[in-house]
């Protein structure tokens, strides 16, 4: 029977024979694995950047095994081809495996391990299930155990899913920073506790969008270079059993190279294996950064609140229509989807905190729940923050003459004329406001304790914004 | 030497003996656990309904041993007059370990046993520590074990606690309700999204939160009503061991007598002695009753924002000043206090679910946090209720004109046109008042499409509120 | 042009022309929304049972409004028949929008809306697009708003997937129930806090897993009951603008017959329209399945621990090879998966209960996350259960000797001869046996302190169940 | 009437007259707060570092205002006084405002203000009360608001209580790593995914729990270091507003001076006075830390179970009796309430999450609880750091021999011999074993295939530490 006439092959483990379909450059391991685990529907493919780290994972190896003489040349240089392959997203169709499963890992490594190998059994002329000529673990995974191959691999992925990340909120950032500086002389009252306190800019309110986000940049680059810490070299528990003693250290400069990311061999590769505090860590980030994109949006519906009987400061851009029933409404969409996928994060959050408490002893079972949700998080709130800044922020305006209007009827303004009148006329002004319905500056213009010019001067913006220099 | 000379007594337990000041009712096992739990320095008195529920589980099973031979009616008379004073809250300061302790809560039974043994040798007329006459294991804790104690302890003074916040949440529905009846007819802009939506009534708004708060008493209560079966009997794991076999029964009595509850002994109960799904179930209502109240002051503060640049919708009472720097500022900070009270509940449902997961096959050692998280959850969410009501909700006024102008000036109206005038005069309308900033009634009325008379029916309360013949 | 030749078609919104390809069901609406909202690449249709809960509503509604006289029977009749196929699966290709997307599920709405005008377009011999015929808005959303249609389709897609977990729930307990009593007589150590306790049997700690899973689905029936609450014919907010006053009734009606469920309208629709309590809920009472399923996956990874150097209890049937280093190793992969989808279902309550408490005024706008989370938690534990009983549960076996072996080296013993040799005798065995290192089993007999036939006795299987009668 | 004689005093506050005892420091705006708040019933006082650091920074602020003017010398000097007798602990029973309190802090702030005015006064010779002198608001409060106030203390607070926690963790991962040095022979079975996996040192396993807890005080320390930008002198909302252009710098200098630490004035106050990003960052490694040492406290746990039916690998220092039923039962009960303290911490993130994302707009009315919360995470999390090191890891003695035996014993041994005699004689040996139910060692020293010297060779423990130099 020749392999076009062939439509399954027989292929074989711990458990028995297995008939797998022709077509199909995963094998026996990946198939148990996709009856065994039948959550979600989605597969590993899923997760695109993961599939890339692991192939470069596994060619890494390969080389590394090469340079110490323990994998021949022949099978060296197919499995590279066969890496490169699926780093380019060639094969991105047979990672079928589950992305919630049990296991540590074991099942994405073996659909890895067999994807590998088939593809470079091709390469060598070798219909696929040949093992006999080049074999998932003997030579794939040589010098490997799930337990260094994927945490290295998730590692990876989740960086790489970051850079992205942060180019998304430098784009945002760069939106409310734009808007900082279109907005620097537009005047408003500043709220505390949502009631009305002391004026300043809504220049200032968009720069401060702006700083926070910068912020949250720093810190997911430093959770991010924590990531470039790998346990590759320890197999099973970090002990580097059946590893050469020269592995570790040349696997980790390939795939330094094949990633451009500056990896090191953590320094207690026991501990290293067990421990997930690298993406407890970057969760605890992306939370951060959940709660703050979260309350910047809801300050964005709130200032956008209305038209008319809200407060009514901005102009959100009008990207849909907002009701099956009431003509003419428009919705803060945008805003709220990024408070979903900010909630989101924070369930992701939880769900990677139990399953990293859940770890024993010498390994966590429960990393893929945990590289799952990681990569959710990051993915979604990179297509948050882009839709944000370019949905919403970029096209916001300003309702300019009612925030003025607002700054000189609002008794806040007392607060300001404090120093110049005196506390006692600033609260006799305060007084009969309120009693009398009328503004602070019309009270203030008409008895004369201050002329138009002079408070100008006082709601300048310049000076609502204290120059670093006097800091 | 006599009791007057003594300051301290000597006890014994398997690790040595120990010193105890001669003035404590409890003794060596209270003290090391008060060594070894030096974590919050809250002693369990912190809860007083758990003091009195253990009393009353001491009583009970007193009572029981009592009934079935198993304990003199000298040793039993003494132990119930004990446990009838703590229950009045004679000995409170004697229990003393932490809230946050190691054991399954065995050092909060050890402590109740001690304090009874001793307080109980008083009443025969020995002195403390003298346990050759009346034991704190052997006569106290007769045919019981902290594993069926401690939970069946909890489940009472949760079940206590919980009484009282329901009164509060009655207490605050019949506020929000009052204020619903009393705003009937104050109309005013419904807001979906927070956008302008269509017209309802203030009293409409108000009611709404007595409903969603009557519901969760609904849903309180009976996640209450699972609290009362109970594993006393089940002793170390469920299977009874060591008691007499009639004794759960008795007990069970006896203890419904002393409570007033129906209590019932779990029909399996080695299930019985591990699960603490009663308290993820109830800890899961009282989050429910956080998001709520939650959202309820959110939108208590949000319609008081302003005075002047807010929505401006209600007033709160002032209960303080509110600012150190702008003088007249006065701030939502009931609504504010009863948001942080729920933030802090939704906290401990976190914290209890992680206990609950941790248990290992036939305890739940974690019970001691699971109870401590709850019963303050229970007991801030009342104070918060009651707080709300009395220091707010009751005092709330209305801007009644400010709402009934903005219903007249809202683009919302034009959807209670529609049905009278028709889609496109609708559209029209809309159309023209946003482009001239002048309000669909005067629009309306000045060109004729309807007149006052017209608009006010439109507009009267109780075409807003469909009657529930309607439905 | 004909239909045949022509590929896009031109549709309207208030933002303007919108081009639609020709073959797509959907209109302007969703397409604008598929662009806003491109966050997880995941379509609604991911949750079959919301899109043929969504054309159930849109089905009574039409009849309602044909029984009312407000929609012509020509139209409602191909509304009903579009309705239907959608019922039936046809269509759920072209229910394109995001699951997570801002609009308070408004996008899902349109979606369905256009859906089915075009499809009845199509029978009434008309294009899609030729609104004119039968309009998405004025027809199909006759009498409606998504703040009305789209909590009601929820909470019936919701349930649908809820009876269908009940049944896995139902499976997996009865495959707890088969070992607890394929277990009845193995006699084993009960543990408590990881130390050896008193003896049970494994019969009773399989039947205590079968208990606690009917507990939790008591728990769910009953948070599944309060789905059946709607809000249709509330409209925007519950006043039930622009709908007729019988709608509602009649909606309901033929609702809860498309359905066969017992549909109730709220009495307070105002608040029925904001509030998402029943879904804090049931998210409640998911997260309380998902920490007692945790724990029981906790219990049988512990329990089969070794197989040599563990509690080498259980054996898990082998369903794939656990390790691409370790030749022979089989992990647990099945609880494994459980405990995922749990602390997965643990995280989607944080996020369920984020967005709730982010509801505003008079609409929580943020369902669809809500709905999204919800869906995922009960669809992948029913996956969770069927996989535990089918691959796991049914194919445990004990190591039946291993086990008696240790209750009778076990120290725990003394516990059980202490009412027979008293005390004192039991724990001076307990010494001799710690210092020699011997087992209380031979100690008590060589001594003569008991017989095979008196130790046998105590240790029957029947003499550690207490009988219910007992009780 | 004389001091003497006076028990109550009268004071102001905007909403009118207020009976405050004479001998209180605290006045009116505490007072009302009290009454307001009376939520947990504990105060503030229960956080000594939040008191002495609300102390210094009236401090460096009367110290600043004086150097720019702006605070006569007499008034400085007493208000100066006052501090740091609070500082040095005197007053802490006037600071009686609720831990949770409405209000954004302001209670606490008055509650501050209140009692260095009044003991100041005493120091200028005149009475609690005599405000005319020298007042609460006008001259402690000077330049200030509670906006700028507050979260500067809370950070300094917090700093210090983490230096503290930093030095509990030192110390207890210096018990780890002196436990994995005496260890460092002790050759035993690593486990993953709770199976017997591969030889490891028991040296190894506690050297990880040291570096993983290293790891954690970096991440701290970190943490920390981001507290030390303060937003001083921003004012009400950043803009710095009735502040002097000079007083931020000053006041930071001042202020660093008397904490010790290098603080400085964020760049953007405006966004510095709304942010709770680094309390939220902070908490995020809190909860990373309480992850770990719950997965080091369950790892303890598991190795400690038995003592026969158990793991049995470690005995963890008997530190008080188990049970109350169970004779000579001793329970891990060191470890189970560090896992207690860490599932409070995790709860607590939580609730510092809610808060954090429920600031708006200038402010974050919320950050009394976010305190309050972070102050009980670390105080508990620094006892149980210090108890764990004290009551447990360092009594902690392994049972050797149990440990080599069953790394003999293993069928985990194939893996190590798999390098020495092929894959095929290990897979072999494997079968064998595990059908006979004899030991790897027991097979291999039979057949011939390894003698005692290779065995003992290939499981030295030096071999199963991969040398640095070979990384």
């Amino acid at each position: 029977m020749t392999t076009a006439e062939r439509t399954l092959r027989t292929e074989h483990d711990l458990l028995g024979d297995f008939e797998v379909p022709e077509t199909a450059y995963y094998g026996v391991h990946t198939l148990r694995a996709m009856s065994n685990f039948g959550i979600t529907g989605t597969p590993i493919s899923a997760h695109p950047t993961l599939v890339v780290a692991l192939a470069r994972v596994k060619q890494a190896a390969a080389q590394a095994n090469r340079d110490l003489g323990l994998l021949d040349h022949g099978k060296a240089a197919v499995i590279i081809t066969a890496c490169e392959e699926i780093a380019a997203g060639q094969l991105h169709d047979q990672f079928t495996v589950d992305v919630i499963q049990g296991g540590a890992g074991t099942s994405t490594n073996m659909n890895v391990n067999e994807v590998v190998a088939n593809r470079a059994l091709e390469h060598l002329g070798h219909r696929k299930g040949d093992y006999q000529y080049l074999h998932p673990i003997e030579d794939v995974n040589l010098g490997q155990s799930t337990n260094d191959v994927y945490p290295t691999a998730v590692k990876i992925a989740v960086h790489a899913a970051v850079l992205e990340l942060l180019q998304a909120m430098t784009h945002l950032r760069t939106a409310f920073a734009a808007k900082g500086a279109e907005f620097a002389d537009v005047l408003k009252i500043g709220r505390t506790q949502l009631q009305d306190a002391v004026p300043m800019t809504l220049g200032q309110e968009f720069s401060a969008f702006a700083t926070t986000l910068g912020e949250d940049e720093q810190r997911l680059a430093e959770a991010a270079a924590l990531l470039t810490e790998i346990n590759l070299g320890g197999t099973a528990i970090g002990t580097g059993l059946n590893a050469h003693p020269d592995y570790a250290r040349l696997a980790c400069d390939h795939l330094s190279t094949l990633t451009a990311l500056p990896l090191v061999t953590a320094a207690d590769l026991v501990e290293a294996t067990q421990d997930v505090g690298v993406f407890v860590q970057l969760s605890g980030v992306l939370k951060r950064i959940a709660v703050k994109l979260s309350k910047t949006c809801n300050d964005l519906r709130l200032l956008s609140s209305g038209p008319q009987a809200g407060l009514g400061e901005l102009n959100l851009p009008k990207v849909q229509a907002g009701s099956s029933i009431m003509p003419g409404k428009v919705n803060p969409v945008v805003p709220e989807v990024v408070n979903q996928v900010a909630y989101e994060a924070i369930g992701n959050d939880m769900t990677i905190t139990m399953a990293a408490e859940a770890g024993q002893l010498q390994l966590n079972a429960f990393e893929p729940i945990i590289a799952h949700s990681l990569l959710k998080s990051v993915r979604h709130l990179t297509a948050a923050c882009t839709t944000l800044a370019d949905r919403c922020v970029r096209g916001i305006t300003a309702n300019t003459d009612r925030l003025r209007r607002q700054v000189e009827e609002s008794i806040g303004l007392v607060t300001v004329l404090n120093p110049v009148i005196g506390y006692d006329a600033a609260s006799a002004l305060a007084r009969d406001a309120l009693t009398s319905g009328r503004t602070i500056t019309d009270l203030a213009l008409e008895s004369g304790i201050l002329t138009r010019v002079q408070l100008d001067a006082l709601l300048a913006p310049a000076v609502l914004v204290p120059s670093r220099g006097a800091l």
